[in-house]
């Protein structure tokens, strides 16, 4: 029950309408006693860097939640970032510090990676191509070379944001193998769509799923809905594969620490969450 | 519960420890299955007109909501403003017309104006004595000089500011008695104190109650406590009154008109509201 003392957590982006952080957060800080809420702000591009200041200024801001288009411009608005923000590329998550600095932090990543690692599969030592170099497509890099990846095969239509991941990643990971402009997903251990594709009927699929093992672990960050086009298929062809929305509740709690509240887990989230 | 199709009303003002509007209006919008909320934002002066414009260019804002300090400033910030707000000098209920024009308007006045008329007590022909021009007190001058009162005195602790609602009143009133500086109650049909005062615990009385006849009808818009010190002493007195919060309750079935949604009574409002 929002009131007078009520703690915001603005979840910034635009378009809003498939936010999901709104039905995952706010359930289980109405059942912690937390007087905190999180709430959608659909922000265009061009206001972003205005809004994200004054939304800070703000008395009863506690955090934001970054969300796209605004990921990757986040980190050059932040008095300080994370080494992760720093390899992504990309900030997901702010909160003020006690002198008023503004810090941001990247969780999209940690969250495939727990994903992956709680259904016992591996990421040291495998390979991977991921196509999407944007926010999220960064973080999941990011997270999966600190998470030991050998080879790491990305793709993306912005060939400038490819390079410029590819670049981060071989500076903070000189041993890492990265590959450019891997679009063949045979013979990888893990298949990552990483890009917006499925958010819309028409849209083409991020990989050619016949050329994908079925002994690949395949990750898919479109929160549309639960089971993609693209998801439909390998499942068909009998691969294991993390939904977008397992990604968003196994990075959770990583976010609930970031903001100083009590620590949870994504099970006990996703049994009080309003996702349907 | 607040999803990514959720509309926003911003409810602005500093500090928002006091504000009730959330807990009156999200349990109605819950019931009436109105996909709204509103949202404290604890805005300082200095940030204001700047996010007062960047937050309805966001896309999920349905209006604004705006109280202390900032309903004066507010005036001067807008595209067009209703003739309440000419005459009020202040604006407390902000939305976006179709063609992106920014409009005003203030019923913090109509709802004690409902609320006296409620009760069976008369406005038409009587008089009034008020302490407080700011905001919220211009408002309820200006709506009990349209329900047709026939003398009112007025006194602020800032000058300027009365003499201003005096001059307003005068311009669109002029067969009303405008009396500035008066301080005693004696004689007055109806008795207003539209100033903080009852905020502290350590504040003086508005009014020397003892001089306000038994006989009058006594409002008071702090809603710090139901009943202030001013109405614990007022009721003691014998006198009839309305506390802040009927005022609250009397005016939202308006602003509700205003923003667009169903329209409902102030008694619905109260069943549901979790005011305490």
């Amino acid at each position: 029950m929002i009131d007078g003392n009520t703690k915001l957590i603005a979840h910034i982006g635009y378009p809003t309408h498939s936010f999901k952080a709104p039905l995952i957060y706010n359930p289980y800080f109405e059942e912690a006693g937390i007087n905190a809420a999180v709430v959608p702000m659909g922000c265009h591009a061009e206001d972003y860097p205005s809004f994200l200041k004054l939304v800070f200024k703000l008395s009863n801001i506690h955090g934001a939640l970054i969300t796209m288009p605004h990921k990757i411009v986040t980190v050059g608005l932040l008095d300080e970032v994370s080494k992760s923000v720093a390899v992504a590329g990309a900030c997901n998550a702010v909160r003020l510090a006690q002198d008023g600095r503004l810090m941001g932090d990247m969780f999209d990543g940690e969250g495939f990676v727990r994903g992956v690692l709680r259904r016992g599969r591996a990421i040291k030592g495998k390979s991977a191509i991921m196509v999407g170099a944007g926010g999220v497509g960064s973080a999941i890099a990011a997270s999966m070379a600190q998470a030991g990846i050998a080879e790491l095969a990305i793709n993306d239509a912005h060939p400038p944001m490819m390079e410029e991941l590819a670049r981060r990643l071989r500076l903070h990971y000189p041993e890492l193998q990265v590959t450019t402009e891997a679009t063949d997903p045979a013979g990888y251990d893990i298949v990552v769509n990483a890009t917006p594709l499925g958010m819309r009927d028409d849209d083409p699929l991020p990989f050619d799923v016949q050329r994908i093992s079925p002994s690949a672990f395949v990750g898919e960050v479109v929160m549309k809905q639960k089971i993609t086009p693209f998801l439909a298929q390998v499942r068909a062809r009998g691969c294991e594969f993390q939904i977008g929305l397992d990604m968003l509740f196994e990075q959770i709690p990583a976010y609930l620490e970031f903001f100083g509240f009590p620590p949870t887990t994504s099970d006990h989230l996703r049994e009080l969450a309003h996702t349907g």
